[in-house]
């Protein structure tokens, strides 16, 4: 039976609400849509109804004024006429005058109500515009939508950034119907489930690199500090003692010296954050105690720490393969050659500093390397093609190695010069000395949790044992992903 | 009611619809499957089926003919006996073949008729294939779709780039049963709504880099002019004047003479659209006409023109990285080390070339990182990861500051050669004086889209002021994405 | 009247599946969900579904202990209990354990199961976890899902690389179902069809770079060989015959040497497969006839052996690059203006060696070049981006332009000291020798492919015909992509 009406009834609801426009089917009524409110969303999204051939029917407290915005196939006319003529209302109108549709309440029982509203603050009020909306109006459907859809993209028609549409309710025959609804307009829409995630929707076109920000200034504080580090010792401190002038060292120099500490101090602090919540788990014996919040936050940006590594990383690179191609270099070569030739040295070979750079070399390239494969995999969709065992072999194993390998990058470009006076300039450590603190640290740290007796507590902690009820369980746990993974992820 | 029937019922359209191969119910009669027409993709789409666990009947103008090429288990009929077996049916015969199916019209009436059709040209006809078979048609359900998918993936099981299958169709349930059948073959449904999507779903397998060819041919011409520029004024040049061998420098030094102007250009080009948008939009006083053909093409190709720049801005630093290892610079410093010492100067350090190399240098890295930033976030997932704020800040702002950094790293390069008349050979102007002329007028006019009467000016057209009807708009209007963003994307 | 039902009836089982925890209608009852376990995964689980404002009632068999585990609001009772209460259930403990549901099977009828379950090793029983599950309870809606999804995810909420939950079922009402329940738990529900699917689901978690093994094995016992035959004819030899120590070269010029030959091996492996392929099909006269299993994993394999090309090509590039950083460098320069001064020679100009080196560095650009789109292009979303055409353009075309030119690169490093003795050191022909093997072979057997006669044929035999049958299809074939592709891809 049911099968018959779903083919054979043009009265299903759904079908009927599909524009039939361009195959030759007789009964084709337009569907009718609603929209409140004569703004600029809702002109574009006027315009982009009517080419994707539906009926529009716009609700303004004054239509004749507001008719003069509108393509004329528009009927634009007063809220309350508005919304009888549909089932389907857009509410393009500010919160603050949700208000003032409390009088056609009557007419919007069992209605859909789109929510398009944005804020201009992220978590602007307590509840989100939809959720308030559905509070106003509870016997209406009220979908979240469209929201992080620009007038721009409405009028010429949907592209890159702009294709996604965030959807939720919690009627899902009203948010399947404003999905296939989007769909139709040529957007992409993204089911995000209950009417709850409409807050997480409005903040959405808010967020302006969120997780970024916290790194970010770490980074650019960093790299500010060990400038001015480098500067003072390697320019200020000969000009002082000797007055040479190494000004010209400032712009690549002095910068290639900056980018490594902080590529490997910001690498660092992404595996200190889960030894820190390792450590925190191993203390507490538990694992179902939240961690606090500095050490939640530092947790979720770990991907972004990870990234601004790998790029101070590369751009370190980058300074140091032009490193060869300056002018400077040509001339302290020449005048090297003059001296050569004048001190009569045949040959000037120095086995040990050889050994030095070309090893400083190959460790460094190692570890590029290995950085270039975790940066890939964060790319989401090829971090979505990895499963968990892959992902986090990826993002920990080869990450420690490539903290390894840098370290050691670190101590053989140090090589014995730590332990020469001359490198404290102004009783400061040489650059390389600094730059080894934080990655020691993880190392030691990663160490400790490697030997056998304290990860064998880690791991039965992670398997949901408690200090607290120190029961065994016994049975029904079934074989899934070791989560001891999450610390070094 | 309905719940107990949409669980218990065995007799739902779509339930009996799928086969039920591998568990153990009893009742599971296998789903039948149509398919007019007898060659290679009719063939390997019954293999999948079949594999997948379909019965399939094959309707053929010649049976027993086109029995031969089929497994055995495929009913292999006339087309009137093939279309009253199922209601589902694959139309795998050329677009001048479907009037042959005329006959069959009543036996057609409300089943599922999929156009998996191609043309060998973009808009071959004036309508889609399937407008054409619906238009014929009209009381069947018409579905475009599987269209993407090669013989190949259908014998062997989709694999990467031909998983995605598009699927459009007027009547809801039938889409949604092509949709649900993909996924049976295990295939990515991509539903695109309306069957007025056919037409794009049709030309979708037959485009060729429809967005790549204008850039890229923009790109080659300048490549060619610029090398042949270079070529003239540094080995012609030399080779007429001083009967000076320099031909060496054609295959690298030449060739990164023309990279970085090709690419300083194309960035540039990505901008210039923007500004000639505004201009239009200020002109006319309104952003609701429509820009010229021209410049909507050349606004569209904008993330091709900047990641063509990107990748001739990253080719010229390889090309900059290799040249100190190359053997030519060898000689000619081991010549220049004999000529020092020789002429027995100790010191040949030139403060001023060594600032602008590093200074050139330093400028050109900076560039380069923000590009690769502008060129990371064209990755289509990293892309949609971010908000249009996001979005718009890297491509604007960044963008913007890229260029003005690229102009500096040329500006640096040329220093004050530019005003020396030795660089004038032949009577042309050096590379780097024409690498400098679309930047600048780029900046120069940002900077009067900047200007507080020509910014505040743009900013009120583009929410959607107009100069015709010179009523300010009161109410309405909700916060949404600033448009203005558009002139810099 | 049935779009009646689904808009009013609030008894629809979608609609009262769903929590209606955030809005205001009255008759929200919580919908309850079973879990039989009461192991990690059954702990994480209830708290995530009661964090999404469900009811979880657990199934233990020793309901007094495990309720310790769980929060107070849940309903922890015995197996019979359990079931009763709710029609959606998850089965959370192992597969040994499966049989002991059987006295249930009456309570089950109608039910959803869920299977949650994980192996430890890939294929480890005959059938599936789902399947067996599904046979053991015919009458009960089997589905399979949420094993990827980690305790850590559920309790933390859903992060990246586990949020896509795979879910597949006979049932399609039960699978949208858990498809919704799954949305509303916050991941990304991917549909992969029939229960048949339930085995790739299970395997999916303990998949470890499976595709990646044979490549990467390749890949090391290539680079292994390589590095020993390097190291043997480039530091042993000089050190047996003149005493000469070049141990420094091992981290650098010997690595550097082993890159490019592993990369170029690679780079042909990928494109021999196709070609062994095509000629299986010339041999057998039939496309239809299946590759034997070592040649159908090569093919399969091919993306990977192409990035893993890319990548030595990289690491190639950045060693190539650093040569002229390296102390060792500077020495060697230094000493050669010193004998150069000496000598007496004023210009050490050697044309021939400086085109040579200039053509090796510009042809290794190229072919960089060309590499880093084919890489580009294998980042899933780009790929998806791209149509079969343009998919096959860069990766057939590009690709053989690219294995074309790195051949030229080796043959022009190779110079025309391929035919001096003193390279023969240990009577071993020179690296480069030993580069070309494959790639010549390669593209000799492109060519003959290319050949009039012999692409003819393959055509034929690509879109369908058979040497058995040698007959030539007249009708019904419609335009297709040319499968000839696959040979490249």
């Amino acid at each position: 039976m049911e099968s018959i009406s779903m083919m054979g009834s043009p009265k299903n609801l759904n079908e009927t609400f599909l524009p039939n426009v361009a195959n030759g089917i007789k009964d084709a009524s337009k569907v009718t849509v609603g929209i409140i409110g004569s703004g600029d969303f809702a002109k574009s999204l006027t315009i982009r109804l009517i080419r994707c051939g539906y009926h529009v029917v716009v609700g303004s407290r004054n239509p004749k004024l507001a008719a003069e915005f509108f393509p004329h196939v528009v009927d634009v006319t007063h809220h309350e006429d508005a919304v009888t003529k549909t089932n389907i209302i857009f509410v393009a109108i500010h919160r603050e005058h949700y208000t003032s549709l409390w009088d056609l309440k009557h007419l919007l029982v069992g209605k859909i109500l789109v929510d398009v509203s944005n804020n201009t603050r992220i978590d602007q009020y307590p509840d989100s515009n939809a959720e308030y909306l559905a509070s106003l109006f509870p016997d209406s459907l009220v979908v979240k939508g469209f929201n992080v859809v620009s007038a721009w993209s409405l009028q010429l028609g949907p592209k890159d950034a702009s294709r996604q549409v965030y959807i939720c309710s919690n009627n899902v025959h009203a948010r399947h119907q404003v999905t296939e609804l989007a769909r139709q307009l040529g957007f992409i829409p993204v089911d995000l489930g209950a009417l709850s995630s409409s807050r997480e929707i409005e903040n959405l076109p808010l967020r302006l690199f969120t997780l970024w920000k916290g790194p970010v200034v770490i980074a650019i504080s960093l790299a500010t500090f060990f400038f001015i580090y480098s500067f003072i010792r390697d320019v200020i401190h000969p000009y002082v003692r000797n007055e040479q002038s190494d000004f010209y060292k400032i712009p690549i120099e002095i910068v290639n010296k900056t980018l490594p500490i902080v590529a490997i101090t910001l690498l660092s602090l992404v595996y200190l954050s889960g030894l820190i919540a390792a450590a925190y788990q191993l203390y507490y014996g538990t694992k179902y105690r939240r961690f606090p919040p500095w050490l939640d936050n530092w947790l979720q940006c770990r991907k972004q720490l990870g990234l601004l590594s790998f790029f101070f990383a590369v751009v370190h690179v980058a300074y140091s393969l032009c490193l060869p191609m300056r002018r400077s270099e040509r001339y302290l070569f020449l005048n090297m050659a003059y001296q050569q030739v004048h001190a009569n040295v045949e040959n000037s070979w120095n086995e040990e500093e050889v050994w030095r750079i070309e090893m400083y070399i190959s460790f460094g390239i190692m570890s590029l390397g290995l950085l270039s494969l975790l940066a890939v995999t964060s790319i989401p969709s090829v971090n979505s093609a990895l499963n968990w065992r892959e992902f986090s072999f990826i993002q920990s194993t080869l990450g420690y190695v490539a903290l390894l390998i840098s370290t050691f990058h670190v101590l053989i470009y140090g090589w014995k010069r730590a332990f020469e006076e001359e490198y404290y300039r102004f009783y400061t450590p040489p650059n390389f000395v600094l730059a080894l603190v934080l990655p020691s640290i993880v190392i030691l740290g990663k160490i400790i949790l490697l030997l056998p007796c304290v990860s064998r507590k880690l791991r039965r902690i992670r398997r949901g044992w408690e200090k607290s009820h120190a029961i065994e369980e016994t049975s029904g746990s079934i074989p899934h992903f070791s989560p001891e993974r999450i610390t070094v992820m």
